[in-house]
C-alpha cells in the first residue's frame, strides 16, 4: 500500500523568486504578501513564486496514485502545517462523452472536477499552502477578502490550524456563502469594497493577522498559494496514464490556478518527466477580459471597466501578471466567453452529472468557442471545473410546481414547467 | 500505474436474495423494487440484497489504492452502466485531532467525508448502482421521492445515463435543493407526502419509469442500491493501512448506508481478507429512533411518531430491516442523538474544516454519547459524515454585519456578532 502511505517528505522550497525578474530572489520566510518590492511600481506589481531544490527531488513522486491529501506532494510544495490536510486534491478527471454539439471533435474530453474538494472548490489547494505559511510564520489570524469560495476555504483551513479568521465580504454576497463561512466559525463582515484593503492592512499591522488574498492593485496575492495548484497538473498527468494533455481550459479571474497548472506541467517538463507542456487557455467573462486585453496589448497588466457579469467568481477588472506568463510560455490563449456561453455550458455539464456555478463552466465554454473558431487539438483536452452549483448566484431562487398528485395535474406540470411531454 | 488504470472487470453478481429468508433467491433481473414477495406481509416488508460468485473473485482487488470511481470495485457490485461513473467514492478519511472534549479518548478518530462525492453526498455510491440497474433493465426514466441528497444524486446519474428524471419533493423542501435538482435537468414536483407512492406507481406503470427510492411501508428501497455503500468499507480498510476499525458511527435514516458498510466489512471477513467486522453503530435523531425501538423491542420493524427534528435527511418514522441485521450481526448499537448533540457536533466539525448538514453530524454526536456512556474502543473509530452544510435547513439564512470599515466599528461588530475581542 505504498501509494496510500507515502511518508510526508520535507519541502524542497528554498526561496521566493520575483516574476518581474527571475534573477531577483528573497528568503523563503516571511511570505511577502505585497508583491516583489524591487520590480513593482505604482502601476504594475509583480507576484513572487517559490523556487525549489529540484536536483534533490526523487522523481518517483510522479509515479504515485493521485489520491486526495496534497501532503503527498510535499517536496514540491512550500512547507505545510502537519495535520492541516483535509483531503484536498485527488479530484476525479471525468470523461465527458455526452456533451452536445461536440460532434466535430473526435478527441478525448475530460472535466477536472474541483468541486470534489473539502470545501467544494479548487481554492482548498491554495489555502492548504497559505494557511500553512501564515501559521508557520507566526500569524495570529487569517484575513481574507472574498465573496465566494476563497473566503470559505480560508475559513476552513484557518479553523483547522486553530487560527481565528475574518472574511471581508460585500453586502451583496450570496447568503449561502455567509452560512458557509460561518459554518467554519469564521467572522464574516460586510464592508464596502474601497474599505477592504485598508482594513486588511490594519488587521495585519494592529493584530498580526496574515492576508491570504490579494492586497495590491494589480493582483499578486499570497506567494505560497498558487504553488498548491501545481498539483492539478501532477494529478492530470497520472490520471491520463502518464500523458500530457494537448490543452487545459481554465476559468480565469486573477489567474492563480492558471499559473499553477502551467507551472506544474512546466516542472515536469524541466525535470525530464515529460516532453512538453499543454497549451494553457484562460477563459474570462467577455464583459471583463483583463488578461485578454493585457496579452493583446503586450502589457503586463491591463484594467477593464466593471461591466456586468453573473460569473462573480471570475469577474476581475484587472489581471495578475501570472496569467500573462502562463499563456505566453505555453503558447496558450486568453479567451472571452459570454455569460450566455457559460450558461449553456453550465446546463450541458449538468446533463453529464456535474453541476457548476456559472464561473466554473467557463472552461467548457471556452473550449467550445475554440472549436468553433477552427482550433484543433492533438491529444486529450481538459476543462477545469472549479466549483459547485451551490455557490451560484441563482441557487436558492428556484421553486417546484405544487400539485395534488392527480395524474392530469402532474402531466400538466411536467409540460408547462419543464417542457416534458409524457 | 496499475492502481489508477485497473480494468473494469465484469460483475460477479448472480442473484437477488431475501433478507427475510436468505434461502430464498430470485434472478438478478429485473430489480425487485417492492421487497421480497415471499416473506413480506402487510406489516413488514423485507429488502433484497445481491449475491455474488465470491469464489471467482481475485482478492487483489483489496490491494488497490482507494481512488475515486467505483467501477474499480465492479466485481463486487451489481452490473454498472459503462461510462456512468463521475468519480464517486475515494473520499478522504480525515484524521480529527482537534475536536473538543475528547480528551478522555486516546485512540484514533477519523471522519469519512462523503461530502467529497460528485453531488456532495454518500448517495452517489447508491445511485451509480440504481441508475445502472434501471438503464440495464430497460427503464424509460427515473423517479425518486426525496427532499434532499438522494433526489439530486439520482438526477445527476439519470442525466448522465440519458434518462429523464422526476423528483418528487415536498412543498417545504429547501430551495437550495430545488435548484440542485434542476441543475441536472430533472423535473422537481412538489406533492403531498400521501400522494408520493401512488404517483411513483403510476409513473412506473404508465410510463415505464423505475423508482430508485423506497415504495413500501417499511423501507426496502431498490435492491441494487446499498451494494454501492459496501465500497465505504473497502476504502476505509485500505485507508487505515489494511486495518479494520473498532467501530463505525453512521447517521441513520433507513439504514441503507449502515447496512452497506456492514456488508462490505463482512464480505472481507468471509473472504479471509480480514479477521473481524467493526461494531456498526446507528445514530438516529432522538425524537424519532425507529431502528433503536425495533432493536429494543426485538421486532424487524417499528414505527415512531413524526416528532420534530431539524435533521430532515434522517428523520425516518419507520425503520428498514437492513438496520436490524447490520447492528445485530456486528454486535453494534442503535443510538439516539438529540438535535442539540448534532448541532454541537456540527459546529465542532466546522472547526476541523468539515462543514456538515445537521444530519451528517449524527455520527460524531453518537460517538461522543458512547464515550460519555463509558464505552471503550480497541482500535480506530470512524464517523461517517454524509453530506455538506449546503444542504442544511439553516443555510442561506445567515447574514454578515455591515460596517463602513472604520476600525472601532469593526471591533464592535466582531465583539457583538461573533464574541471575538480584539
Amino acid at each position: 500500500m505504498r501509494n496510500t502511505m507515502i511518508a510526508q517528505e520535507p519541502s524542497l522550497a528554498r526561496a521566493q523568486v520575483s516574476l518581474g525578474d527571475p534573477e531577483i530572489s528573497y528568503p523563503l520566510w516571511p511570505p511577502i504578501t505585497t508583491g516583489c518590492p524591487k520590480t513593482s511600481n505604482d502601476d504594475v506589481q509583480y507576484p513572487l513564486e517559490i523556487d525549489y531544490d529540484y536536483g534533490a527531488l526523487d522523481l518517483a513522486i510522479f509515479e504515485q496514485a493521485p489520491l486526495p491529501g496534497l501532503d503527498r506532494w510535499a517536496p514540491l510544495l512550500p512547507p505545510l502545517l502537519d495535520g492541516l490536510s483535509i483531503g484536498e486534491g485527488g479530484t476525479p478527471l471525468v470523461a465527458s462523452p455526452r456533451l452536445a454539439d461536440l460532434s466535430d471533435f473526435d478527441g478525448e474530453l475530460y472535466v477536472k472536477d474541483e468541486s470534489q474538494n473539502p470545501t467544494w472548490s479548487h481554492k482548498d489547494r491554495l489555502n492548504l499552502c497559505t494557511v500553512s505559511a501564515a501559521s508557520r510564520s507566526g500569524a495570529t489570524g487569517i484575513v481574507v477578502a472574498s465573496s465566494g469560495n476563497h473566503g470559505a476555504s480560508a475559513a476552513a483551513y484557518a479553523a483547522r490550524a486553530g487560527l481565528p479568521c475574518i472574511v471581508l465580504v460585500s453586502a451583496t454576497s450570496p447568503r449561502n456563502i455567509i452560512s458557509f463561512v460561518r459554518g467554519y466559525g469564521a467572522a464574516a463582515i460586510a464592508v464596502p469594497s474601497a474599505a477592504r484593503w485598508p482594513l486588511m492592512r490594519q488587521l495585519q499591522e494592529r493584530l498580526g493577522f496574515q492576508p491570504v488574498s490579494n492586497v495590491t492593485t494589480s493582483h499578486t496575492g499570497h506567494p505560497f498559494g498558487p504553488e498548491g495548484y501545481k498539483t492539478v497538473a501532477y494529478e492530470v498527468y497520472a490520471q491520463l496514464g502518464r500523458r500530457v494533455p494537448a490543452a487545459v481550459f481554465v476559468p480565469t479571474g486573477y489567474a492563480e490556478i492558471l499559473y499553477g497548472v502551467w507551472k506544474g506541467f512546466d516542472e515536469m517538463r524541466r525535470l525530464g518527466v515529460t516532453g512538453h507542456v499543454p497549451r494553457i487557455v484562460a477563459c474570462e467573462p467577455a464583459s471583463r477580459g483583463a488578461l485578454a486585453l493585457a496579452i493583446e496589448t503586450s502589457r503586463p497588466v491591463a484594467s477593464v471597466p466593471p461591466n456586468p457579469t453573473d460569473a462573480y467568481a471570475i469577474g476581475s477588472t484587472i489581471n495578475g501578471y501570472r496569467g500573462v506568463v502562463a499563456v505566453q510560455r505555453s503558447n496558450g490563449a486568453a479567451l472571452r466567453v459570454s455569460d450566455d456561453d457559460m450558461r449553456r455550458a453550465q446546463a450541458d455539464m449538468g446533463r453529464t452529472g456535474i453541476w457548476n456555478e456559472l464561473s466554473s463552466a467557463a472552461g467548457l465554454a471556452g473550449f467550445r468557442n475554440a472549436l468553433a473558431d477552427g482550433e484543433t487539438f492533438d491529444g486529450p483536452v481538459v476543462c477545469v471545473s472549479t466549483s459547485s452549483g451551490f455557490k451560484d448566484i441563482a441557487t436558492g431562487t428556484h421553486t417546484a410546481p405544487e400539485v395534488s398528485g392527480e395524474w392530469d395535474e402532474v402531466v400538466a406540470a411536467l409540460r408547462d414547467t419543464y417542457g416534458i411531454r409524457v
